[in-house]
């Protein structure tokens, strides 16, 4: 299949190059800077002309490509609504127009405050940050063009994403960067707060199995089932790296903890994890 | 009171105008084109320099302007995200920087299927078109700013408005024109769809009143008690104007019928309706 995934020079997006490369498609990138190892349409999700010219004549696109940082989204909310709703909402349009699959990136912090847990997709969304707000009204705008429109498309909640290439901004980076030259490591509150860190390579496997799949109008968790708190996962690291654990004021804005369930993504995708945890984070450390 | 409204040239957006300029406020306009009765900018609301230009030096702004024409939104679905999404964002680092108040214009077609009833401001949200997915988008940016950046802003989600200066594609101003001309009605679906239809000088009342407040980082439902049905509606305009009922297709899309409360409103901004369903219409039917 010719797949076009925007966002290709990214963490995520590059991963899902390489893994449609791997199963055998016929990929493209779309990002405002070139994407290494593919061919790629350099230009701007919030220009239509840009967005059509790469989508034209493909038959599925992995929609990836957002203000994907949560800092830059809250410095700059117009950014983040110019790019993940307005982009969105182009990409929507160009993939109609080609008649081809569409497969939203969105996130697990669509949901905001756990009402009951496990969460599943039919729990009630509350984002509360500029990053969450746009990504779920993209996901929002795809599924109603499935509902309204015949739109071929599906939604992937992504959990938090981790794995070689990551952000260096992102909470494995810091706190690994730190302990190798021995600085003290902060945790932000007390550290409780659990995450469901999602290898990389996992998701991009999602992706492969979501632009296969025919499942359409729908959002499923893709999220790894074992939850594994901050404080722990600093303490892995000053593990291996011996330095010291500071405890700073917490956040403004930080997502509380909330066991996501992906077992739905198991039963319409036949998504699972193949990376634990300790492979991940090993792999990370021995960078 | 230094007063900006934005959409003022619209169909509600003119009769919030009145409204302040009758109790006292200083009021400046903001719309794509020039607003009668009052000083106004003439601007785009996704241009950030015309956005900034206007807000500077007020107090409050009232932020109505919007793709509030469903039809529009569902054609462009792009425009939406980039009026409501987009240029709220842009008036909310506007009203941010001149240290003003923000009274963002919500819409009750947030909340989707009910899952109880009535429903109050903690139902879930689940918008399912381009025009209420957008309208949420905004609203959350606004209620996201209030808490994370100290924002002084609230949200009216605003029932079905009517009145006088009617959009030309409402279901009132339809029926009441082709009932005129003597030509048939038709009603889309069976007719038993409510609304609890809301009269727009009330609407203006909860406006001027959450002006007023010093309420923050809350949404408020604004909306009138009594639901009449799409049916209801027709019979009662047939009654002044005798014409033939005719009953069509459902329409895709359609927002099903929701009992919504405003208790809270009442409680927090002393809102309460002064219209009755039987006066407004009657006015509509004298025009």
């Amino acid at each position: 299949m010719k797949v076009l995934v925007t966002g290709s020079a990214g963490f995520v997006g590059q991963h899902v190059v390489r893994r449609l490369i791997d199963a055998g498609h016929d990929v493209r990138g779309f990002d405002i800077r070139p994407t290494p190892g593919t061919v790629s349409f350099v230009g701007d999700l919030t220009d239509v002309g840009d967005v059509n010219r790469a989508v034209r004549d493909v038959d599925a696109v992995a929609h990836i490509g957002a203000i994907g940082d949560v800092y830059q989204a809250a410095k700059d909310p117009v950014l983040a609504a110019r790019v993940n709703v307005v982009g969105t909402a182009n990409v929507v349009e160009a993939v109609l127009a080609a008649g081809a699959r569409l497969v939203y990136a969105s996130t697990w912090e669509v949901y905001g405050e756990p009402e009951y847990e496990p969460i599943d997709e039919d729990h009630p969304t509350r984002p509360d940050h500029p990053y969450n707000i746009t990504k779920l009204a993209g996901e929002s705008l795809v599924l109603a063009a499935c509902r309204l429109r015949g739109l071929n498309g599906i939604s992937l909640r992504l959990g938090t994403a981790y794995g070689p290439g990551l952000r260096p901004n992102s909470v494995f980076r810091i706190f690994i960067d730190r302990a190798r030259r021995s600085e003290p490591i902060t945790i932000q509150g007390d550290g409780s707060q659990g995450r469901q860190f999602t290898h990389v390579r996992d998701i991009a496997d999602a992706f492969e199995k979501a632009i296969g799949s025919d499942a359409t109008g729908q959002a499923l968790n893709v999220v790894a089932p074992s939850m594994v708190s901050i404080k722990e996962l600093a303490e892995r690291v000053v593990e291996r790296y011996p330095t010291q654990l500071v405890f700073g004021p917490p956040r403004p804005g930080d997502v509380p903890s909330a066991l996501v369930s992906s077992q739905r993504a198991a039963q319409v995708l036949g998504w699972r994890t193949s990376v634990s945890f300790e492979e991940g984070l090993r792999e990370l450390l021995d960078e």
